[in-house]
């Protein structure tokens, strides 16, 4: 069993003669990385993440000059330094998308100090992202507004995810009225979008972190920046041993992310649905059809 | 004894009934602002420097609905609170600039943490702030790069200044050899300017700090701040309670602001060569004409 492109959940059914960190039957994940350099300073601060020679679960060229083809497959091979054990309480469905869209929200909340209890989060995008990151929000304690330029998604946000408070970031009276009031905003959104009433909403010392990747710059305005000392910080998913600490994290908060599971004959389907962003919030694929046996 | 607009250093010739902070004869020093709500949460944080009623020392509204005016007279009356003690070894015309250019930089190298010796700080643009970066990122312990577009800076830049290294902004080999290079970046630049060859100059988890003002918005590659974790902070002056810890600091390190000291009738002139960024790095005026008897 096998789910996602690079958000795999499955059990091991074999072990290479070295490998001390699992057994046969547990049930383990893969994420974004399956192989990085382990020497240099990135990698020695477990930050493998960042290693200049990582190597992606798809799409990238393993050790041995091969390709690697992620999930979409019965079986996959990978060095056990970059596979994660998935905790007893968490559905292997649902937690598959924490090893992406999870550990992407969850790494930059430790790492910008993004968990005060009390303090305010914006959530900017309800996506796969998103969604799971209102539920860290609520989790670390902190009070949580969704940002979103789809006012039917408000429901969904307070009554199903748990936000305090959702923000139609078209209406101008509401963004008014957000203004100097969130401590950090988490951003999602990989459109190409405005900057300004982001950092608008941001209190003094206000932190905005983005975690979509537009694919033209933003304009960033400076004044904002200075005139109330905020940032705006990047984070590019985590290192392997804090994506085992979110997993850990998750399954004490029963954190899942809200999926749709999905045979593979559905997957054309699928696409076109996703390409309507028709899906709450990540399809995950039953590759080898033993969830809904 | 009044030098600057708002870079201010006199002597105490009258007192208010309340003032316990300064006795007659005191040299004493008045930065950007005079005034503020001493009540709001960033007052009590000692950042009375984003109040949001803060009154600046020039061009702004007293309390009594007065219009601010500056170091352009032979007098001027401020609140204790705002006024800062010089310290004896800093002489009165070289000290002056610190008060708006010195806590400018020091203030957002304490905030952000770029004050770990041994580390690699770029001081962007050679002017008013950042010479005195330059000066204060040695003082950390710092190694120190100028990054200007202005070749023939080199010389001031290391010999005068004691920078470890200048790079030439414009040429392109220069740039291509300091990428991933530095840990953090002061960027003191006020003209519009391209962000993305100073994230590239940064390292893992490397900070840009602006402190220029740009009055159109920047553009921001989102790419390289995700992908090295890298953020871009902004901040403005200090609070008072820095500034004097800035000054004394300086003290004791001997630092000052180098600069030109010229009397009142020289004025016109020195704004024309201002406009050819004809000065190192500060022009000084002797209001009262009492330094160059």
């Amino acid at each position: 069993m096998f789910l996602c492109r690079h958000e795999i959940v499955g059990i091991v059914i074999q072990l290479g003669n070295n490998v001390k960190k699992f057994k046969m039957g547990d049930r383990v994940g893969v994420g974004v990385l399956v192989g990085s350099c382990k020497t240099c300073e990135t990698c020695q601060q477990d930050l493998e993440n960042y290693c200049p020679s990582m190597i992606f679960t798809y799409n990238s060229t393993s050790q041995d000059g091969t390709r690697t083809y992620g999930g979409y497959s019965d079986i996959v091979v990978v060095d056990q330094r970059y596979v994660l054990r998935i905790p007893d309480n968490l559905p292997s469905d649902a937690a598959a998308p924490l090893l992406c869209a999870g550990i992407t929200v969850y790494s930059p909340m430790k790492y910008y100090g993004m968990t005060e209890p009390g303090k305010h989060l914006g959530v900017a995008g309800l996506g796969g992202l998103g969604h799971v990151a209102v539920k860290f929000g609520k989790a670390f304690g902190l009070k949580v507004t969704v940002i979103s330029t789809s006012p039917n998604k408000e429901d969904e946000a307070i009554n199903k995810l748990g936000a305090d408070s959702f923000l139609v970031s078209t209406n101008p009276e509401k963004v008014q009225a957000a203004l100097g009031t969130m401590d950090y905003i988490i951003d999602t959104v990989s459109a190409i979008h405005s900057l300004a009433p982001l950092l608008a909403m941001l209190k003094l010392n206000g932190k905005l972190i983005t975690v979509g990747l537009p694919d033209k710059p933003l304009e960033l305005p400076i004044f904002p920046l200075v005139m109330g000392r905020k940032l705006i910080g990047g984070s590019d998913i985590g290192g392997i041993k804090e994506t085992q600490e979110m997993l850990d994290f998750c399954a004490k908060h029963n954190i899942t992310a809200d999926i749709e599971l999905i045979q593979m004959d559905y997957i054309n389907t699928a696409m076109k649905r996703l390409s309507k962003s028709d899906v709450k919030y990540r399809f995950v694929i039953d590759v080898a059809n033993s969830l809904s046996q």
